[in-house]
C-alpha cells in the first residue's frame, strides 16, 4: 500500500452562505475548501474574506438587469411553437394558437409579419395552407381557418416572445415566491448588445474582491416548453429551440443562401429534440448560433481578463450554444469548467472536454430541502453518484470539487457532513497519488457513432421507458439501458463521431471499435442515416478490414430493402418488426463459453427479456438469449468482428460485458489481463506519471479479488464496501 | 331445462383406415357417424360399405398422376425465390441463388430467359443492376457480377420450377417415407389442363360408389419455401408465391396492361406475406389467379354434377385462389367446405363463408402418433379446443364434424373416444335445440379492418410474438394477443373489411363499430394505408358521426406528421416510437368505475406489461395503465367513441371487455344485458328458431351464473365444467 500523503486541504469550492458565515467557516475547514462561491444577492462578509479563500462571484449577464427586458420588449428571446393538432370537423377551424401554453411565460409575436412567418399545416397531408385561407387577429390571438378538408387535422407554427425566464420560472413554482419574474434579454439584438457589455463592465467595477466571474451561463436557455397550466410539455437540455429571433433569421439567409420555416424548428411538433434524427436546416442553425455565443463569450472574458481576472463557466441554465466539446469553445478564452455531475456520463463530459481547462464538478445533491429533510437520505445519494463518478474519474480525471444550495441545511446532518470529508480527502489523496494526470489506458480507441458526434457527447442516449419513468424532477435518472454509464469507465480512450462525419471522411484511421448505442428511429442509432449508401459502406468496409462493432437496443436500425438492422450482414442479428413474421431464425444455441461472457453468472439481465432480435446467419454465434430472443450475439466479419447487446443498463456486471466485448471486437484478447481486476465488483487503474495504482471496490460489500499488472503479475487485495486502495 | 330428443347419430364423418374394418364399425357406433371418408389408395370393404354410409372420396388432382410431370416438367408450378442477401467485398461477386434454398425441392428455370425474367438487385440502394453487369451460367448455376460497389448487398431473384410438392416432401421427412417424391403440375398450362380433365373423368369412372367428392384442394399449394436443409424458412398458409408460370404472367401483363417484376412477388425476401402491407401488384396477381382456380374448379364439379355426384372441397394444401369468402367462389358450385379447426377464429373461418354450403368441420388432434401416443394428450388437447370452438359454434353453427387419422390409435385412448361420443351427442343436441339457425346477436355490426379484408377473413392476425414462439409444428397456437379469438364467441354481426373499400366508399353505412387489430407495420393494422388521407377521414368522419373505432396492438399506427397512431385524434392516446422521448404525457388517472372494465377484477393480463403507449388527450378516459403504460383507454369524439388496448390475449376476462368495449364504442350499454350470463366464465345464447337458449361454462370450475333473458327476466344456473344446458 502507499504511503503518499495528499494535501489536507484544497480543491473544494463552497457556497456562501448570507448571516451564516460561522458555518461556513466551519465547513470550509473540515472540507478543505479553498474557494467560495457567493450567488446573485449574496455578499461576503469580511469573517468568510479573512479566510483567504478564492472568490467565485456569479453573474447571469442576460437575465441579471430587469431594468432593460421592461423598455425593450421586442429583444426578448422568441421561439417557434407548434399548436396542439385539432381536427377540423367541417371546412372552417378556428386555432388559438397558444391553447397549450402558458400564458404567463410567453406572448404572440405581433410586431413581425405573422403570414411571412407562421405556418399553417395540414398534418393529414403534409401540405402548408395557403395564406389566403387563414387569418390571424392580434386583438383576439386565434388563428381562422377556411376552406379547409374537413377531418383533417391543423397545427399553427407561431412565433413569440417569452417573457419569464424558464429558470426563474421553475424557481417561483417550486418554492412559491410571489417576487416579481425575471425576463431575459436576447444578445443578438446591437442594443441589447452594447446595454449587456455595458452592465458587465459596471459589475466587473463593483466586484474588486473577486478573483473568478463565473458566468452562470452565457446567451441561451436550454428549450422547456410550459404547458397551458406550466408544466412542462417538452424539455431538450441540449435544444436550441430559445434562440430565435427575427434577425438571426435573417442573418443566416443571407449567410447560408437559404431561409429557415418555422417547421424547420417545430419540426412536426418534435422541436428538434436530441432524440431526433436532425436536418441538416437544424444543425446549420445550431452552428450559426454557436459562432454568435462564442463571440459574445469571448467579448465578456476579454473584459475579465483586462481587469486581471480569471473566468468560470457553469454548465447549465443558458448554456446553449457554448458546446464545450468544439474547438471554437476555446476561443473565448474562458479559465474554469464548472459542471454538475451524478453519474459518470456526467463527469465524462466535464472531464473529458478539449483544452487543458480547470475543470470543477458540482456534486449532488444540492442542499436544498429536497433532499435535506426529515426522512431524506443526502448520504445515501452521495454515495451512490460518488461510486459511479469514481468509476469515470480514475479514467478521466477533474480538477476540483464543489457543493451548491444551503450549508447550513447540509450542517443538519452530521454524518453526511462526515462523509463529504472523507469524500474530500479521497479526492484529494486521488489527485496526489495519480499525479492529476489520466491513468494507463488499453490501446483501444472507441468511437460512439450517433447523429451528433461531439455536439452531444457523453449526453444520456435515453431509451423508449424514459418517457415512462415517474422520477423526481431535475434529478437525471436513466431507466432501462445506459451503455454510456458501463463506458464511462471502461481504461478505453472513448471518442464521438457523428454520421456526417463518416459520410465525409469515413471512420477515422486509428479507430478500433465503433459503438452504435440506441433506440431505433432515434438520433442516436441514427434512423434514416443508415439508408444512406456512404455510410454502411464505411462501417462494412471498417469492419471487414479488422475493425470492431458493437451495436446495442437498435444499432443500424431503419426498415430498407429486406432488413431492419441494416448491418445485418455484418451483426449477423435482425429485429422483427412485422416484415417477417413468417420467415424462420437461424436455429442457433447459446455457446455455453466465449471471452465475452466469461464472467457472466447465468442470464444477463437487461431488463425486458424480449427484444425481437433473431439471428439471421448461421456463423452467428450466440452467447445469450430467452428463447429465440437475443440478448448478446457476436460475429466475425471479415477481418473485423461484431457484437450485438439488447440492451445494456449500468450495473457492474454489464460493465464488465461491455469491457470484454470491446477488447473482444478490438481484436485484443491477449492484452486483456493487464491491470485488470479480476472480481466484477472491483476495477483498478495505473498511472504512468506517478507509478501507482488504485483498486476500487464498487459495491457495499467487502471483496477480494487478484490484480493483475502490467508485466503479469498478481497481487490478492481485500477491500471494504466502497473502498479504494492505492499501491506503489 | 329443456327435453328435446337429438338425434343419436348423424352429422359425423370418419375416416376409412384399410384393414380395420370392425374398428371403423365400432367407432361408426359409438360416434354415430354417417359418412365416411376414403383416402388416396384406401378402398373400402364391403362390411365397411354395408354401414350405408355416405362415401367421400378424395382426390388431389394436381398431384394425383406422377406419369405426366416427368414427361412435362415445364408445366411445374413455378415460383420466384431471393438469393440470401450477400455483401459484395470488392467490385465483383459470385452468388449461387439456390445456396439457401433445397435443392431437392427446387430447380433453377433454365429454360426462359434469365435477363428477361430474373433481377439483381442492390440491396444497399434499392437500385435493380443493369444486366450487363451480371451473367447466369446454367452450367455452374452462379451469377457472377462485376463493375458493382464494394460493401453494398446484393440479392438474385430468380425462377425456378417446384419439383416435389410441399406436402409430399413434409409427410416424406416427417415420416421417413422411402418412396418416389411426388411432382404437382400446374393446371395453367393448356395442355396439363386437358390432361387433368381426362385423369378426372377416369377417377370418377372408378368411383361408383362414391356419393362425394372431396377436391383435397385444388390447384395452388400454399407457400413453402424450404432452406437448404428443407427447414421450412417461410410460410404463408395464405401466399399466392407457388403459383406463378411464364404462361400466367404474360396473360395478366395483357390482361392488367402491366408487367409484374419479378421483385414484385420476391418483395424484398418478404415474399407478400399476409403480415405484409400488400401491394396493388400482389393484389391484382390474387384476383387474377382466384379467377383462374374458379374456372378450373367449376370444370371439375360439373363433371361430377354430370355423374350425380356432389363436391366437398377441404380447406388445405393447394387450397390457394380459392377464396371461399369471394362471391365468386359459388360460381364453382361445390356443394360441401370442410375446413380444421382448432379454436373459434378457425370455426368462424368456415362457418361465416357465404353461399349456404353444407358446413363440416374437421376437429383437432388428428389421430397422428404425435399426440396419440404413450404419454400424450388427446383428450386434453380436444376439450382445450371444443371449448373454444363451441363459444364460436354459438354464433355461427356449421352442419357437421369430422375427423381425420387413424382410427385405430385412438382406439387405444378409451377416455378419448367417450370424449368424443360426448362431444358428438353434445353436437347433435346443438343442432337439434338450436334448429341449426343461428343464435339472436345484439344489434351491433362490427367490422374487422385490415388490408386483406375478405381475402384473408378469420385468419389468425399473428403479432411479433408468435416468431418467437417454440411450438409444435403445424399446429396453430396464437402467441400472445389474439382480439380474433375473443370476437369470435361475441354476440354480434362481424364483416371483413379492406382498406381498399375505405378508400373507395367509405366504412359501410350498416357498420356500428371498426376494429382495427393488428401490430404496427403489419397488413393487420395498415401501415402506410394509414398516411391516406382518404382512409382517416373516412374513419374520423364515422366515429365523429357516432360510430365507434376499437384499436388493438398498432391501431392505425404509422409514423407521419407529428404522429404514430393516425388517429390519436380519436383515440386519444399515441405510441412512444423515439420522436417524442422528451416530451411530456397527459397525466391521466386510472377511472375506478367505467362500463367497459366493470368486470375487471384488478389488472387485465396482456402479456407484456409494457405498451409505450401515452394519454395525448386530457379528454381521454384512462381505464387500465401500468404506470404510465396504457392499457386500456376509451374516448369520446364528436357523436362516436373509441377504445384502444394495448393487447387482448384470448381468454374469458379479455373476451367479456371486449364484448363490453364493443357495446360501449357502439353506444348500446343499455342493451349489453339482453340474454346475457353475468359470470365472465359463462355465455349463454338464445335461439329464435325454437325458442331455446343454451347456457355454457368455458371453466374447467363449476360457475354459477345470472342468466338475463331478452325481456329482462333472470335465471340462475349452476353449471358442471366446460357443461352446457339447454332451456326452454
Amino acid at each position: 500500500m502507499t504511503t503518499s500523503k495528499p494535501a489536507l486541504t484544497g480543491s473544494i469550492t463552497l457556497p456562501a452562505e448570507v448571516g451564516e458565515e460561522a458555518m461556513v467557516v466551519e465547513l470550509a475547514r473540515q472540507w478543505g475548501a479553498d474557494a467560495i462561491r457567493d450567488s446573485d444577492g449574496t455578499e461576503l462578509s469580511g469573517e468568510v474574506m479573512d479566510l483567504g479563500l478564492e472568490v467565485y462571484s456569479l453573474t447571469c449577464l442576460v437575465r441579471a438587469d430587469q431594468d432593460y427586458p421592461h423598455t425593450h420588449m421586442d429583444q426578448l428571446p422568441q421561439k417557434f411553437l407548434m399548436s396542439d393538432p385539432l381536427t377540423a370537423t367541417g371546412p372552417g377551424l378556428v386555432i388559438d394558437p397558444m391553447a397549450g401554453f402558458y400564458r404567463e411565460k410567453y406572448i404572440l409575436d405581433t410586431k413581425h409579419d405573422a403570414k411571412a412567418l407562421w405556418e399553417v399545416i395540414d398534418r393529414t397531408t403534409g401540405e402548408v395552407v395557403p395564406v389566403e385561407k387563414w387569418v390571424f387577429d392580434p386583438a383576439t390571438g386565434l388563428v381562422t381557418l377556411s376552406g379547409i378538408t374537413p377531418f383533417h387535422v391543423y397545427t399553427v407554427n407561431f412565433l413569440v416572445f417569452q417573457i419569464w425566464d424558464t429558470t426563474s420560472m421553475y424557481n417561483h413554482l417550486t418554492n412559491g415566491w410571489t417576487k416579481p419574474h425575471v425576463i431575459s434579454v436576447d444578445p443578438y439584438h446591437p442594443e441589447c448588445w452594447d446595454h449587456l457589455m455595458a452592465f458587465f463592465d459596471r459589475f466587473l467595477e463593483e466586484h474588486p474582491h473577486t478573483d473568478v466571474v463565473r458566468l452562470t451561463t452565457l446567451a441561451y436557455h436550454f428549450a422547456v416548453d410550459s404547458d397551458q397550466d406550466s408544466v412542462d410539455k417538452f424539455r431538450d437540455w441540449t435544444g436550441y429551440q430559445d434562440t430565435i429571433s427575427v434577425l438571426a433569421l435573417e442573418d443566416f439567409a443571407k449567410e447560408y443562401g437559404y431561409r429557415l420555416r418555422a417547421e424547420d424548428f417545430v419540426d412536426q411538433g418534435y422541436y428538434n429534440a436530441a432524440c431526433r434524427v436532425p436536418s441538416k436546416g437544424y444543425r446549420d442553425w445550431m452552428a450559426f448560433i454557436h459562432r454568435f455565443v462564442v463571440k459574445y463569450g469571448k467579448a465578456l472574458v476579454d473584459k475579465c481578463k483586462a481587469r486581471g481576472k480569471r473566468t468560470a463557466i457553469f454548465w447549465g441554465d443558458h448554456w446553449i450554444g457554448v458546446e464545450p466539446f468544439q474547438e471554437s469553445f476555446l476561443e473565448m478564452g474562458i479559465d474554469i469548467h464548472v459542471g454538475a455531475a451524478e453519474d459518470g456520463v456526467a463527469l465524462r463530459r466535464i472531464s473529458d472536454t478539449p483544452g487543458g481547462l480547470v475543470k470543477e464538478l458540482r456534486l449532488y445533491p444540492y442542499f436544498f430541502p429536497d433532499v435535506f429533510r426529515e426522512g431524506g437520505d443526502p448520504l445515501g445519494e452521495s454515495l451512490s453518484n460518488w461510486i459511479k463518478i469514481r468509476r469515470a474519474l480514475m479514467r478521466k480525471p477533474v480538477d476540483r470539487l464543489g457543493y451548491g444550495g444551503y450549508l447550513s441545511l447540509a450542517l443538519k446532518f452530521p454524518d453526511f457532513v462526515e462523509h463529504v470529508a472523507d469524500l474530500c480527502h479521497e479526492f484529494r489523496t486521488f489527485k496526489a497519488n495519480s499525479g492529476g494526470g489520466e491513468s494507463l489506458k488499453a490501446p483501444i480507441k472507441v468511437a460512439v457513432l450517433n447523429c451528433w458526434g461531439t455536439w452531444k457527447a457523453w449526453i444520456n442516449s435515453f431509451g423508449a421507458p424514459q418517457k415512462f419513468l415517474v422520477k423526481r424532477p431535475d434529478v437525471i435518472q436513466v431507466a432501462g439501458t445506459n451503455l454510456l454509464e458501463c463506458l464511462a469507465g471502461l481504461p478505453v480512450e472513448v471518442v464521438f463521431l457523428s454520421f456526417d462525419e463518416v459520410a465525409e471522411d469515413g471512420i477515422p484511421a486509428d479507430v478500433d471499435v465503433v459503438i452504435n448505442d440506441g433506440d431505433a428511429e432515434t438520433a442516436w442509432s441514427g434512423g434514416r442515416r443508415w439508408a444512406e449508401p456512404k455510410i454502411v459502406e464505411a462501417l462494412r468496409a471498417f469492419v471487414h478490414r479488422g475493425g470492431g462493432f458493437i451495436g446495442c437496443r437498435g444499432p443500424s436500425a431503419f426498415q430498407h430493402q429486406g432488413r431492419y438492422f441494416q448491418l445485418a450482414d455484418v451483426m449477423g442479428v435482425d429485429k422483427e418488426v412485422g416484415h417477417t413474421l413468417q420467415s424462420a431464425t437461424v436455429k442457433a444455441e447459446v455457446l455455453p463459453a466465449h471471452f465475452i461472457t466469461a464472467d457472466l453468472q447465468g442470464q444477463p439481465d437487461f431488463g425486458n427479456p424480449e427484444t425481437f432480435v433473431y439471428v439471421c446467419d448461421p456463423a452467428t454465434q450466440l452467447l445469450a438469449a430467452n428463447g429465440l430472443h437475443v440478448m448478446v450475439a457476436a460475429k466475425t466479419f471479415g477481418e473485423g468482428r461484431s457484437v450485438y447487446f439488447g440492451a445494456l443498463p449500468y450495473d457492474l456486471t454489464n460493465s464488465r460485458l461491455l469491457h470484454r466485448a470491446i477488447f473482444w471486437a478490438a481484436n485484443r484478447e491477449r492484452e486483456f489481463g493487464r491491470w485488470f481486476s479480476e472480481n466484477p465488483n472491483t476495477e483498478c487503474a495505473y498511472y504512468p506519471a506517478t507509478g501507482q495504482f488504485v483498486v476500487v471496490n464498487n459495491s457495499g460489500h467487502p471483496q477480494r479479488t487478484l490484480v493483475h499488472r502490467g508485466d503479469g503479475t498478481t497481487t490478492e487485495v481485500v477491500l471494504a464496501p466502497y473502498e479504494s486502495m492505492w499501491f506503489d
